[in-house]
């Protein structure tokens, strides 16, 4: 299928071009996006002040864009960056960490939606919710919750997702217990993970970070956030199953995750990779 | 006995309620002290921006503060999120990272006490030393040094503690190789833990986070701060004797520690734990 | 041979000493820089805020000043703690992370070189010839590029950091495929570490923490550079050797960094130490 070989293909693309990756983000999960974009093959560069932002975004194959831990500091450094991303054609990644939290973070989403074009969107279901609540005021999304197996639930988030990605030009991902990525006419559900990866502190940053890697490595936004999703959930598994249940738990797992994103290979997206085209 | 009974259910609470423990705190840490928050079963959120730390503190079942690489702005975050927390009842750890060490800290310390009525305070004996001086100017307690067996030193500790804790009617917990833990009336001493653990950085703060996740599941300040220590110990054991001495050091140990943290039941808090009370 | 006698002499030192090391650094890195001067056996300070910073240094055995994720808030302090430091004869390590990058990053290291006395500058070979621009406008040293085994490119590299180190009063040590440490007179190189090291972010910052706790335990900034920069390598290989390479990666690799760290003795140093003096 398509989105397996592309994925393939993009991963061996980031060992060749060890794309610099330009992340602004939270001092919770930096370390661990740091070595994730490692791991993965390419290389981070972490810088979040006014000063030099645009110099680095200048110098890298993406920039990614995450919440956590925001203060208004580090949100003009974000303008800024983005902007010249923007200029030069850099393709930019926005994680929206807990945008469903607070007005503050919300009205630093309203602003990055207004003035930067994204390429890519992760963010989990309430997440998502919160930024399309902000494009579609009058559209009750209420009735989703965390995006599971239930039939109803995922047409109603496919419906919002492709609304969303349609009206920014962006493809969005949803991650939850199924994933869910959109450009606005292609949709793909990705079924890899596992539920102990919520018990790790950043996997949904790192996932960011990851299609970043991707993004920078030539994919498309939808391409790249489909390589990013399923390489995060192929990997979760493969961390889980080295696990020794009786004693091991979620500080083996985070080690085992990186360990993993550092192997994986082609073969082991074709092997674990669930991709449901619909 | 009581203590251990109370801390299986404390634990038992976290796993069910999965409570919000929203904590201001260091950048040297941060993601440990999410880790472990996960890793016992509750949530984290961790925001330190004025503009949005009340709205994170409402929603939330705990506030922990914690000292470490402290700013201004970190301190008017903590003294906005410490007062909302005390309006709307959502209980507040205090960490007093380093409050021994310059005058900035123990200024800041000084407002926090102050300003906000605090469930839990956990600091290592120079720590709560200093904060006690800040009460009682004229009692000279620099005969106190690390808590150790030593009988008349464990005597005056207890005694500085009792007095501290009726004093801000808050629960003491004192950490080191014995623990002490007071809410003025009841004493309680835990001889868990291993030496080694001073040697992976942010165990203090750890043990404070999982103090904040006990008072979030309902824990009152005594019974939170003797759950929270005893946890931290008993894992700190079960970690040092997963490791292998020949090779393995403070790496494996810090996440051997979060591993046993997950698997943490109160079996193990039964085999294990030291508590004596006076 | 005389290194391996001072190196093995200052991990002793360390051990008895534990000294205490202030780290103004980046929050990327913080906490390995932590756990690995807690692992060498000294005590971590991390403080970068401009009300504290000179009192922490003052009770200090050694400072390092890190140039990632840098804002001028940090720099002021770094500038502070430097003073400081000088004015009462605490020896100062700089990492100039990224210096190569923006020109923000070189403004502040020409403001810390142009008013810090350092003990020793810790880089890689862009960095170091960022530095060396500062000082040497004139000296085009373009064709250096990564410091490898090949003889020319090693020739150029020594003349520039003897050059610096003479201008500067300072031990330069470039680490790379080949490390090489000068104080302007005597040089040496380390042929030890791994490849894979860089696939860890942070080894270098951890690098330059090593070299502030042998600083701190009464090194020269010569032997303190070398016995940093050896520590690192040996590590770097006991680490790697202990993977398994069918599915563990740079998650695994970082822990065992630790590890050997914390196991490191003089039989190491000794058994596996590549130096060469020229």
């Amino acid at each position: 299928m398509e989105a397996y070989e592309k994925t393939a293909a993009l991963l061996l693309r980031i060992r060749e071009k060890r794309p610099l990756i330009h992340q602004i983000t939270n001092y919770v999960t930096a370390n661990d996006c740091a070595n994730i974009t490692l791991a993965i093959g390419a290389s981070p560069v972490m810088a979040d002040d006014i000063n030099e932002v645009k110099e680095i975004t200048t110098a890298s194959s993406a920039l990614v864009i995450n919440l956590g831990t925001l203060n208004e500091q580090k949100l003009e450094a974000m303008l800024a960056a983005g902007a010249m991303a923007n200029e030069i054609g850099v393709p930019v990644v926005l994680d929206p960490v807990g945008v469903s939290a607070t007005l503050f973070r919300l009205e630093a989403a309203r602003r990055i939606l207004q003035s930067i074009k994204l390429a890519v969107i992760r963010g989990n279901l309430a997440e998502i919710k919160a930024l399309y609540g902000l494009k579609s005021k009058s559209r009750g999304v209420d009735s989703l919750e965390i995006l599971g197996a239930d039939a109803k639930e995922a047409t109603e988030a496919s419906f919002m997702a492709r609304e969303l990605a349609i009206s920014l030009g962006a493809s969005i991902a949803i991650t939850g217990v199924v994933d869910l990525i959109t450009d606005g006419k292609k949709l793909i559900q990705i079924a890899n993970g596992n539920p102990m990866m919520a018990r790790v502190t950043g996997t949904g940053c790192m996932c960011s970070s990851l299609i970043g890697a991707y993004l920078g490595a030539g994919g498309t936004g939808f391409d790249a956030a489909v390589a990013g999703v399923i390489s995060m959930g192929v990997a979760g598994e493969m961390a889980y199953d080295r696990l020794n249940k009786a004693f091991q738990g979620s500080g083996s797992l985070k080690v085992y995750l990186l360990d993993a994103i550092y192997r994986l290979d082609s073969q082991d997206i074709l092997e674990r990779g669930k991709i449901y085209e619909t």
